[in-house]
């Protein structure tokens, strides 16, 4: 319920979003950041102190009001009004409190979806179906028209994978049914049941934290340390020079190495026993730091993929959902068959995965648990495309994007010895700090000023803001920024 | 919504619960199945068959009608109504659209806490202290104060091995720090960063299908078949003959042989350069065919456990949340330090893991995800505990278990051909049938009779109704369990 306080302190304006046609929407948001104290609060450090006793909260940076949040604008415990642009590590698709999403709510008809969560594959609601095709599937990526949903991210990774590995064994095995002996090693974890397949990632991926993810995932030591892990190959993800366009040539070289050493990684662990039964690849290394490579790079790796009889899976977990200015980042490419497998999570609001028919498993229960996602993320996840698609969010992202990016470019400008390599597509950008503890330093300095950043990579920020993230908000972000900058210097 | 056809159709009555003060309420449930079709039937049909277009519909049973569902009464989109005996595998704790939760979901205050999903290990809302406190805490196991939610089953398995892998890591280094090798072997999967460590599991045992869980999860080879695995220990599960009091000496003797085994592989495995970080087992084995084991066994494998220096953790996924008489099946064991981690997902509407203090990780981000669980769930569990506590329904449950188990005694009596080894704790209760055919018919007959059940193991039939299965509820489902067994004779 929204307070008459917060009402007041909102404002109610029009936005133009057509081009063509001027249409005229009313969007609740707040006018600005307005800070109280610094953060975290006195409230919040009491609460910290209180969950502490429960969990480790270590990572805890401080606790929301969510009712009072709205649009672009956390409210934290303490009445501080912060502009977001980390969005709950890139998970909230159309900002805070979304009307749209309040009013499915207040439908009777939705109750029951909340109240009784199925068992998914074996007992659907009646209305299944059509809500996954007027919500996954009306986004679904080039080439495929199937989608699994899953809880979250990792479970979409994990059963990703294990997707692959059945239909790598199935073509391995032709039409022959599986042995007496396959049957009989897997249940105690041997091979030939449980084969020495294995699956290709990039040095400073990340690609979740369940331990198949994990062996998948090189971006930070904290996630890896003491996790027994997998003997899978690891190949160089390219390390480019930005902007991208004025160093076209010594990209194209340094991601040819990087193809280069797939391409023998797959050699050598074929030679090893351990054949690559699909390479997983994020279309920008998100956690790992924004790392960026060309379309051409990617065409290349899905031809490599192809050729050597590897699943070509795409993880955007954190790409997907329209924040690169279109809905999967991996449409930048321009493919009619860009992936066998693209897995989702975050905005989508439920995991999942899509796949092309040949990697759906040949029995059912092979892919399987107790929930396979939740049918009231899907309710949600209809409104939110509705949301997208009524507003022309995917116009806005690159038009804030672009204004974002141009605005990078300049603060490089001014402050070189502080920032580099200001990066991206749409509003998912970045751009590198000196060092880690200027970097950490400048994200604080800017949250005692209202805006919330997330760090990523060694050295890096990451521009991570909801679709509803319009012009006038980069610069009031700008602003701030730059703000901060000077007092740095 | 109810429509008024489902409240004319439903029975209101007053049920006496406590001993003592008699104390009165009012249930909203059916009078009893009511079959128009066999199932599945057309509409159910129609719906598989265009789900069959999106994802692999081979588990599909029938398609729900959730709204019209309510208590012990799953009611299906072709109007059958069946009286509930697996409750979405055993995921639904207190009934279909209980009151009690419908009546959170029109609570304005709640709203929020369903649209806006925060990522609880950096963000968490203003009342998740209270709400965890008041929910999970309020049914903390014996000997812990800690607790961490996650999305599901398998990703609280899987974080509960992380933690019991850390915890094993940092016992071995002591006041040391990870050495710069532990850092940089472990961005590549290699010891001693990524250790070659274990965790113990048992035949027959389920714990999850991500790969982590998976490599202890041996019940069928449909879960295991074709996944890349790990080399860990996997011991001999008590296999006890029923009822449990008539064979004590036959059955202590097959304990000890199992534990016997389990010290000999934790020898071994140690001496492979593997050493057992955690043992993980159920307190019944559910997916694996219902199986028993004593207190003593239990209380010994913790003690071994100990004596090894390996973490125990009890997994009870499909055994917590009141079934078996007792909120967690492994208080049954009268220990006060029973495990060193419990996991939990299912009927507790959340996962998560109760831990002891010294399995808490050492640092922040070691333990983490974007969403780490789900805040609209621990309202709903609030809520269910609530209910379980003002209805008193673990007395509920022990009484309808007594009558269950008794029914399906006298029914093995009469059919000692077709039904073997009754068994079970509360109502979490199992039989065997004569073969893997005759379970699948008397299914289906009783399906079409208007009952729900699922199988587990080879052969058996498993019983898992909601905590509001009341002894009237026993008495519809033997009678026509009764009728499907006489018609096969």
């Amino acid at each position: 319920t929204i307070s008459m306080k917060a009402i007041q302190k909102m404002r109610c304006f029009v936005v133009y979003v057509s081009k063509a046609a001027t249409k005229t929407q009313m969007e609740f948001d707040y006018d600005g950041p307005s800070m109280k104290t610094s953060v975290p609060g006195p409230r919040s450090q009491e609460l910290t102190k209180q969950l502490g006793d429960i969990q480790n909260v270590g990572a805890v940076n401080f606790f929301c009001n969510y009712e009072e949040s709205r649009g672009n604008y956390l409210v934290d415990v303490d009445g501080n009004r912060m502009l977001d642009l980390y969005t709950q590590i890139s998970s909230i698709p159309i900002g805070y409190n979304h009307p749209a999403l309040l009013k499915l709510m207040t439908n009777p008809h939705n109750l029951s979806t909340f109240v009784n969560r199925p068992a998914l594959g074996i007992l659907p609601p009646e209305n299944f179906p059509d809500k996954i095709s007027e919500s996954l599937l009306s986004v679904a990526p080039s080439g495929m028209s199937r989608v699994q949903t899953m809880a979250c991210g990792s479970c979409s990774n994990e059963n990703a994978f294990k997707s692959m590995f059945i239909w790598y064994r199935n073509k391995e095995r032709g039409q022959t049914a599986p042995s007496d002996q396959d049957l009989s090693t897997c249940m105690v974890n041997q091979a030939p049941g449980c084969p020495d397949l294995s699956i290709l990632s990039f040095m400073g991926s990340f690609h979740g934290r369940t331990m198949g993810c994990l062996a998948t995932t090189h971006s930070k030591v904290i996630h890896k340390l003491d996790i027994p892990s997998f003997d899978w190959p690891i190949a160089p993800f390219p390390r480019l020079q930005y902007p991208l366009e004025e160093f076209t040539r010594e990209n194209a070289q340094e991601e040819s190495r990087c193809l280069e050493e797939v391409e023998d990684l797959i050699v050598k662990w074929r030679q090893k026993g351990k054949p690559v039964a699909g390479i997983v690849v994020e279309p920008i290394q998100a956690e790992g730091g924004d790392n960026h490579a060309s379309p051409d790079f990617f065409r290349s790796l899905r031809n490599i993929a192809r050729k050597h009889g590897s699943a070509f899976h795409v993880d955007e977990v954190q790409t997907g959902g329209g924040t690169t200015g279109k809905f999967w980042a991996h449409e930048h490419w321009g493919m009619d068959d860009p992936a066998d497998i693209v897995s989702f999570s975050k905005k989508l609001l439920t995991g999942g995965y899509f796949q092309r028919d040949e990697l759906q498993p040949d029995k059912p229960y092979r892919i399987f648990n107790t929930w396979m996602g939740d049918p009231s993320k899907n309710l949600f996840l209809a409104e939110v495309l509705n949301v997208i698609h009524r507003e022309n969010l995917l116009e806005e992202v690159t038009r804030s994007g672009k204004a974002l990016l141009k605005g990078l470019y300049e603060l490089q400008g001014q402050y070189p010895n502080i920032l580099s390599r200001a990066r991206g597509q749409g509003t998912f950008c970045a751009v590198d700090i000196c060092d880690d503890e200027t970097r950490n330093s400048i994200m604080l300095k800017a949250r005692d000023k209202g805006v919330i950043l997330g760090g990523c990579g060694d050295r890096s920020i990451r521009f991570r803001p909801a679709l509803v993230f319009k012009e006038y908000h980069v610069h009031i972000f700008l602003n701030i920024f730059s703000d901060v900058l000077a007092q740095l210097k």
